[in-house]
């Protein structure tokens, strides 16, 4: 196990009527917030109007900046910057799901930060400080609710990039599963995606012996398989919801990568394809991870054994690891396939014309590399997306 | 799933040499702690030292109570209480297992309040503040280095009680698994069974469904299972440690109980064992787990077969459910015997002449239950004392 530091601060309140709390929650940090959401649906749906009350009930201010887009932009972030400064807000309160949460993380890390914000994203400064942020959370996917990450994109050139810092962990998010029953399908379908990305990038590690978070990874992706299913049949189904929310924060808030080492390739790969083509993170992964996973199992094919057998339920060959393995991805692009996620790059509209432009700016020109399971280059990615095609 | 809040701020400071970074994080609270400590052992070892040299070098003063026993006794912790108070100390370090840590914890609970600490475990009285705790860890057991939790015997009348809050959560736990190398194997035997029950306590619930928290319980309960008679072979295996000492935190920092209400009754049972014949809380709990279970598995043998299934693997009979709870039992039984725990009190040198006694003091004299799984009265309380004579 490799040494670590953990710590996770976020106040979690969950269940029905969560979003009712937030005021009395807000109210510890500020007397005056500014409340952040997506397109409006809060509005249609009564959410604004109960988040309000639970303002207004604990003597909470607030000014409202809605518009974040899903892949959320740099220029709106600035806008909320801008806002805060001007009317003195003390807490960013994100209404809504991952781009909602990660836009106010990046407004809460540029509001005391004397240069431009972009700078946390490229890695050229890091925050030093951040005003405090709170959640309503609307879609269970990013994990963003009780994480130390942001990803933002720059429209000037479409680059998409990722700060992480322990000073944009939320101070509290509310996790009301019943916000969850009106979600498109397609964006339900994206969530488990994400939410699986996130336990399968912590997954595949060369840290070892890794046995208890190993084992709490694949606890967390098996009730993710089993749930995933359950709320596409019934968008009503509460326990399932709730099976799920919980699980996409689990899986995202740090624990299950104590003593491990990450990859996140396919998440640096996803934000080229999601940065140009704006399309959704989660639909963008699932096409990038089973060709990842073709890619690099060579490496250490016992960790895809384990995975095919411990998580698929896999009947294992034990003369022959290969075919065990590459019947667990087949499970898993399966599994994807039957909750409506499509697994080419040309079923999401990509054709081939961009793969060489994006493997140069996902590592710099060449010169850098992403992931940490085996490090890929320009090459490596190409292939990935050759694979993907 | 049952609603519910969470929040562990505990910071961990996981490997190798963490004792040697106290210092700093002391400093962060206080510039003059409690150094708070057992029999001496810590003094034999260098580690003592180690802690010490890392609190003078952040300009971290001290002052030392050593003397903790296992079941720690109410009389030392309202002497810490004076220490504080007198040399004005605004932090306690606690550098041992579970029971410095209990200590630890009632002294920062006790030292801002007026009256007598003991009215925070008879539940005369709740906490409002405490001192800060910190906590360097030396037995994988307890859980206490990031729970809420608090148990201190009264010697006057040998009261064995609990205290839980949020406001004793330490504050910082640095977890080094070598310092578990040179623990006695009883002693190492005992933290198993006590981090199992600890499991187990919240696996067996009526909350329902709860399949992301049940699985996560079931994957820490495999992985005690497997690197625990790793740790009994070979002492000095620091990858076993590691996978033991962190399962010993995570059983217990609250993640596992969320959305489930957990049982506790055989912790209350067995405080009354350990409170008046002195046993560790662990040996007390391989004796009383197992006749607990054959007492109430009736009330849901689904849950029990879930159990022997998952966790044991055991070859379920789908005609004979009974069969599988019983072997899963058996099961249990098999493994804590294989590590040295004895599994009846008369192997113990308990025999059944108190059984009223202590039945009827853990139930307020008949008037109250233990439990949530079953509430146990008077007369349940007495029949698990009769399954495990």
């Amino acid at each position: 196990m490799d040494d670590f530091v953990f710590r996770n601060p976020t106040r979690i309140i969950f269940g029905r009527g969560a979003e009712s709390k937030v005021g009395v929650e807000a109210r510890a940090y500020s007397g005056k917030v500014l409340l952040h959401f997506g397109g409006g649906t809060i509005k249609k749906t009564g959410l604004f109007e109960r988040v309000t009350a639970s303002l207004e009930a604990a003597g909470v201010g607030f000014v409202e900046l809605g518009g974040v887009k899903p892949n959320p932009r740099l220029s709106l972030v600035r806008e909320g910057i801008e806002l805060c400064r001007r009317h003195g807000l003390g807490l960013i309160l994100a209404v809504g799901g991952g781009s909602v949460i990660d836009s106010a993380k990046a407004i809460a890390a540029g509001v005391p930060y004397a240069g431009d914000v972009w700078d946390f994203y490229t890695g050229k400064a890091s925050p030093v400080e951040a005003l405090p942020i709170g959640t309503v959370l609307t879609i269970p996917a990013a994990g963003s609710e009780s994480s130390t990450g942001s990803v933002i994109t720059n429209e000037e050139g479409a680059f998409k990039r990722a700060l992480n810092s322990e000073l944009i962990y939320p101070r509290f998010s509310a996790l009301n599963p019943e916000l969850a029953f009106t979600l498109p399908r397609n964006q339900v379908a994206n969530g488990i995606a994400d939410i699986m990305a996130h336990l399968m990038e912590r997954y595949f590690t060369n840290s070892r012996p890794v046995e208890l978070t190993d084992r709490l990874i694949e606890a967390t992706l098996r009730t993710v398989i089993a749930v995933g299913p359950a709320v596409l049949r019934n968008p009503r189904d509460y326990d399932a919801w709730a099976e799920l929310m919980w699980s996409g924060t689990v899986a995202h808030n740090n624990l299950l990568n104590t003593g491990r080492e990450g990859d996140w390739g396919s998440h640096d790969i996803e934000h080229e394809l999601s940065g140009i083509y704006d399309i959704p993170h989660g639909a963008g992964l699932a096409v990038v991870i089973p060709a990842w996973m073709k890619r690099v199992y060579r490496h250490d094919p016992v960790r895809f054994v384990q995975f095919a057998v411990r998580v698929w339920g896999v009947d294992q060959s034990f003369r022959d690891a290969e075919a065990t393995v590459l019947e667990g991805i087949a499970r898993l692009e399966a599994f994807w396939a039957s909750i409506g996620l499509v697994l080419r790059l040309k079923d999401l509209g990509i054709g081939n014309d961009r793969f060489a432009e994006m493997a140069s700016k996902c590592s710099s020109g060449g010169k850098s590399t992403v992931g940490h399971f085996i490090p890929l280059g320009k090459k490596e990615i190409e292939d990935i997306f050759e694979l993907a095609k």
